[in-house]
């Protein structure tokens, strides 16, 4: 798809920030993580486990052998740091994770740590910048290990997580998230205590390059996008529908209370009230991703009396996710009464939104100018560490860069010239921020 | 609802064909059914299973313990014989099936196989007919087993079963149903080849007696109901929405191929339609009684990528059926196309309607208006191994038995009064049939 697209300044090496070292640095880290953590299928390097830390060494080492301090924090992720003349002032800083989903693919989470650490190694050639630059290597991004659960790594920096987190268990070990943390060298009792390893003040900024997970930069056949927010969520996992089970031949349309066609109506309903919204210029995505009549009672001569389904909807904006809440819930209440039925919604799970920084998506969009990068203005559909950092009031952002065959799969499909083009548009964020004086607004 | 009838002739004894005896047998059966297939929740007999082999056998003994012959064809459908004064005359013939639906109630079917028993032992009683009487116990009469397909043990008589029933899979062995029918000692070498185990021209009629499966008996205050028709329908027991899976979060509404929402959208045109054949005065009901997401794929936080559901029409008209499959065809190409889905209807299983003999019909009022119960004349909602013994050209009809909360479900509420009135009209009706020379259309 990267054939298609309009060609952009960056991929010349010319007047790039990235020059050919480092792009052939960037190639090679790529190749060296996809052949460590190959499981036969896809890559997998387990949240708090030894190929997390081994690829994260691999960050170290290279780091040190280009000058840069490095350090662990007590939930071991890991520091590099471009020392900066004013060593006072908070940090321009960017990073991501490191860890993979099972039989995963190689660029989700890799992308920004390599990414980041080019942009350091571009800005220590260009001379020391004003401000002190840091990219952190998260652990524990994915929710694929502990079974939910995940930002471990950033959390943790918060003081953030819970005992519920900490007594999550292994999908395959079985054993407790603490007691993998424990083994990776993690110190523990910072942690337990709630106790914050790092204060939100440290922070310039924060910015994550990162794959996008979903087809938007593909459809719209641009490389890079910028996020202006991660959607938060709604989700019920399993709403039942409770009909009336009756005989499919026997019982007239009048008399019956059909639990399939009154969730198909309230389904319909949602998707045209969802419709409107974003003729309306809302931001929302709804899925009902499981649908089932119950096994125990279902057949094909029968009207089905019950149904259970999942419902789970994203926005940006808090107030979108509650009043859509309230409309679904009118919907169900009006559909139960005309059809003889009811919706019991279950429990409900909710995930804040994230605002990212408007003073850092637009310095990104002026470096993406400079640099000749087309950009897309887009939310981020899928959670991310930097909602963390953006909800503790750092002023945050994230670079997408166009991705096929989405991720969490051995498919991902990133172009090198795509990656390459959002790493140079950070980079050349990141090294204006560092060098300039003036505060930014979260 | 039965203390709310008139009351009737055949509550009372001392005129009826059905002696206190006999009644007193009828309650034993009905409780040794209940108790022997009892299932925690209510009655399963599986579809040539044990339990229903079982309760057959039942019905075998107490028809030799009364000196009636016995005997079971290839299909191991069991045939209690009341030998005629000339065995040479085509038989006057009963009965209705032993199997029940998971979880069924215990007078689907029962009921008409043990008012047969009842009026062959009542005949018996006033000394041998000129006709010989049979009592036919059918298999497999369900399609909650096999997924659709129905109506084995009479289909087999008259060599109807197809290669296609025979393959079909058990809802919870997954084994065919040609593996269970050799479980239960059928002989598959005339069934396989589709040869009659008997011709048309063995009866003289059919009758089968049945518990009214929907609510107009109990709607019009009356015990019985005398059945003009019985409904055909058409079956798709496995119709695929095939769209495309994808991120939740990350994946915008126009770049959703949503199967379960294309599914939604397919049911509520339908559902219209309906609505307005019925206000043309069709005669036609629909049932998506299955749905289910893939549970290889589907997730909470994934646009469902496939979607399976059952859909099943039913009409005494074959015009309408044929006019209804056309017009969901259309729906299914029309949605698939503007939501960039497919539909795959998958197997079509047809059953014609049938009409009943007006001979027949005409005789049980007879019957019905001497004993002094009073009856409705109406069509049957629900499918009946009656249809396919009409559809044979026999002269045929069905007694409905009033019946509150439908069947297939546990609380299935019939009133032995109820039972005996509807048990008194076919006993009589069959006895006057066994003892006239005359010829009766179809």
């Amino acid at each position: 798809m990267a054939n298609d697209a309009p060609t952009f300044e960056a991929s010349s090496p010319s007047s790039a920030l990235l020059n050919a070292d480092l792009r052939n640095l960037a190639r090679d880290l790529f190749d060296r993580f996809r052949e460590m953590s190959f499981d036969g299928v896809g890559i997998s390097r387990e949240t708090y486990g030894l190929g997390e830390t081994q690829a994260i060494e691999i960050i170290e080492k290279l780091g040190q052998d280009h000058g840069l301090e490095t350090r662990w924090d007590a939930a071991r992720n890991l520091i590099v740091r471009l020392e900066g003349r004013d060593p006072a002032l908070p940090v321009v800083a960017s990073g991501s994770h490191l860890d993979s989903v099972p039989q995963g693919g190689n660029f989700d989470g890799a992308a920004g740590v390599i990414s980041s650490l080019l942009a350091l190694l571009a800005a220590n050639e260009k001379g020391q910048p004003l401000r002190s630059m840091e990219l952190t290597v998260l652990r524990g991004e994915e929710s694929a290990w502990y079974g939910g659960p995940c930002y471990f790594g950033s959390r943790a920096m918060f003081g953030l997580l819970t005992d519920s987190d900490l007594s999550s268990r292994h999908r395959v070990s079985g054993e407790t998230l603490e007691h993998h943390m424990a083994s990776c060298g993690v110190d523990l009792e910072p942690i337990k205590a709630a106790r914050p390893l790092v204060t939100p003040d440290h922070f310039h900024c924060w910015i994550e390059l990162h794959i996008e997970q979903g087809p938007v930069l593909i459809a719209r056949q641009k490389p890079v996008g910028l996020v202006t927010g991660i959607r938060g969520n709604v989700r019920h996992r399993r709403v039942t529908c409770q009909g009336e089970a009756a005989h499919s031949g026997a019982v007239p349309r009048w008399l019956r209370h059909d639990a399939v066609l009154a969730m198909s109506e309230l389904l319909m309903r949602i998707d045209e009230h969802w419709r409107i919204l974003l003729e309306w210029g809302e931001d929302l995505v709804v899925t009902s991703g499981i649908v089932e009549t119950n096994k125990d009672e279902h057949a094909v001569s029968r009207v089905p009396g019950e149904v259970t389904f999942a419902l789970e909807y994203r926005s940006q904006d808090t107030k979108t996710l509650e009043s859509f809440g309230n409309l679904i819930e009118n919907e169900c209440r009006q559909i139960g009464e005309r059809r003889g039925v009811t919706f019991d919604l279950g429990e409900k799970v909710y995930t804040e939104p994230a605002r990212m920084s408007e003073n850092v998506v637009s310095m990104l969009r002026k470096a993406a100018e400079t640099a000749g990068v087309p950009c897309e203005i887009m939310p981020s559909g899928a959670g991310h560490d930097s909602a963390i950092f953006a909800n503790q009031g750092i002023p945050s952002a994230m670079v997408f860069v166009r991705n096929d065959k989405g991720s969490h799969n051995p498919h991902e499909a990133m172009e090198m010239e795509d990656f390459f083009a959002g790493a140079e548009v950070m980079a050349r964020a990141l090294s204006h921020a560092a060098n300039d004086e003036g505060e930014i607004e979260a």
